[in-house]
């Protein structure tokens, strides 16, 4: 695959124009490309401005809304619901997750669920705000169903991520954030541009027969939970997707498992929408709501050693902490910059040239 | 193997009698039977009266307090960290699942970390105590060192389970109460028995290499995270792991990672314990601080009837939703009564022997 590589400020003002040009706020702008970048420079670069054309579609398309009037609906002290107003997810969840935070703040936590948004980017973004906070950092999103339950071929779920962020003292801060499927749809581009077969257990076909056709998803088949199948404990992968979707959409009076509106703007949602966009739940907890923070910052760092110290299969592999991979690109990517690759740019300039701003 | 079935009023009366025996209060007696009975009734019978003898073990060996003074140590309105006193988690985690409800209720959630417990029994329990508030549970907990970060061949965590619950319609509880490894110990048991292999990705040998030796976990190996492998997503299982290692014990002050106390009796915690006990951590969120309960139950039914006609692979086998075999297998034992292997009835008579009370 070619590829260039752009640095950080480029593309940042780059997507900054881009966000201006469909009409948002600068200050929505700035925010949406933040979170986007934030993507690239940590190397998840399925989340990073390769998306950028497709929120110009879906904003082309009438379902997003570049002026949002983003506001709560309904709260107590600790939680709240927020519409997002067909809003960018890239700010809607930014501010949901201020309002958590706020709300952590006064009384120990805050807890938002968020319906009427789209596509949020990294969950990692809106979690690692509150660490900032010295908060526990929590997010989960629904998405386009791309995933099917145990035992069916019909694709229900999304790969609804989950994140929990948490604070340390010396050591980047803790932080998983999965697809709660065995891979996710990017890994399958990858397999289908390089033309190799994907791993058994990642994909089904049409009929629910498991394939290593990395092309099999697009020809009707599905993502299978994480797990791959029963005997792996795909159910446990369902179940966690399922919360997630729950927790997102549900709660918040979103749209739910196969009515959760695609990111693709060439596909309509399905009629009978039972609520409305896609939806989010964000949380943060004061650490010191529990115990002090110093404490539990060296508790932290103690854990990650150790961790770091188990005994490893091989001597070159050590075992990773989560997130710290990912700061270990981000580092590097704002020196060495960021790559994209060929089409991506080839995308992106074309709507360079229907916005009328500069080609990358 | 051999079973014999009893009413769930005879294990009910025994297992109260033999936790009286031990010094608990009739309260505590009382409760605890019902959290091991809860496990028998619903099919999960690992964690049910078959676990009785072994917290005897623990009580014998100073490990169990049957008098603990449970008490809050830290708390804001919707958090609070509550010390176990080295008593039953059995009675530790009601007590605090008893503080996040009335958190919940006053502000809207409650979050409460606990230090220095043991076993609390199912997660789901603890949850479902919770649902019938109409509230979400959540509840997780570390455990006894069996499972392996991926890269590595120690055993670092424990089958550290995650469960959520939500209060439903018409349809039994929504809850998801499962192990984080692919597989738990109980599973390998069964193979054990039956002296049959062990499907590839449950476990591997004490040199990291993937075995389908059912013996192979007590020969040194370890359970794998949900995801089996890297390539399927094993370092997600781990993340998964590590967050209720961390939820349940970092922020708690209870021992966690390796250090988390084995439940096995013949078997001493680790020297120089970071915390103590083992941690669990709990929660409860008003349904009402995000939307009109009777909205949320419809639309939870309406997700329920939508995934359960999710188009099966084979049409003899439907999608299962999480919750519905547990509430069919509790419906059906309350009449025909619980299973008990041989094994366990004998070791449960010794006990009855040693303390004196009548024999199963």
């Amino acid at each position: 695959m070619e590829y260039h590589k752009f640095e950080e400020s480029t593309l940042r003002g780059f997507t900054e124009s881009v966000f201006k040009k469909m009409g948002c706020s600068e200050e929505h702008a700035v925010l949406a490309a933040d979170v986007l970048l934030k993507a690239d420079l940590r190397g998840i670069d399925s989340h990073g401005v390769a998306r950028l054309t497709g929120y110009v579609r879906l904003w082309e398309k009438g379902r997003i809304n570049a002026k949002p009037n983003i506001k709560i609906v309904h709260e107590t002290p600790s939680t709240a619901t927020i519409d997002g107003d067909a809003g960018l997810g890239l700010v809607v969840a930014p501010f949901a997750m201020k309002v958590a935070i706020e709300k952590s703040k006064n009384v120990g936590s805050g807890w938002v669920a968020i319906k009427n948004s789209n596509h949020f980017g990294i969950a990692g973004y809106h979690a690692l705000m509150a660490v900032e906070q010295d908060m526990i950092g929590f997010a989960v999103t629904n998405a386009s169903p791309l995933v099917t339950p145990t035992f069916s071929k019909e694709r229900m779920l999304g790969t609804n991520p989950i994140c929990y962020a948490f604070p340390t003292g010396k050591y980047p801060p803790f932080i998983t954030d999965m697809a709660t499927s065995t891979a996710a749809n990017g890994k399958l581009e990858i397999a289908q541009r390089k033309g190799t077969e994907v791993p058994t257990g990642w994909i089904q076909d049409k009929d629910g027969n498991s394939t290593t056709n990395s092309h099999g998803l697009k020809e009707g088949g599905a993502l299978l939970p994480l797990g791959s199948d029963r005997e792996h404990g795909s159910h446990k992968g369902f179940g966690l997707s399922a919360t997630v979707d729950i927790l997102s959409a549900v709660l918040s009076g979103a749209s739910y498992g196969p009515w959760a509106p695609p990111f693709v703007a060439f596909m309509d949602p399905l009629p009978n929408q039972p609520g409305e966009g896609l939806g989010h739940f964000l949380g943060a907890m004061r650490v010191d709501g529990f115990r002090p923070v110093e404490e539990f910052k060296l508790h932290m760092d103690n854990w990650i050693e150790r961790f770091k110290n188990a005994t490893p299969i091989s001597p070159e592999q050590k075992v990773i902490i989560p997130g710290e991979p990912e700061l270990e690109a981000e580092i590097e990517r704002k020196v060495t910059g960021i790559p994209l690759i060929d089409a991506v740019v080839r995308d992106l300039n074309e709507v360079a040239d229907k916005f009328g701003i500069d080609r990358l």
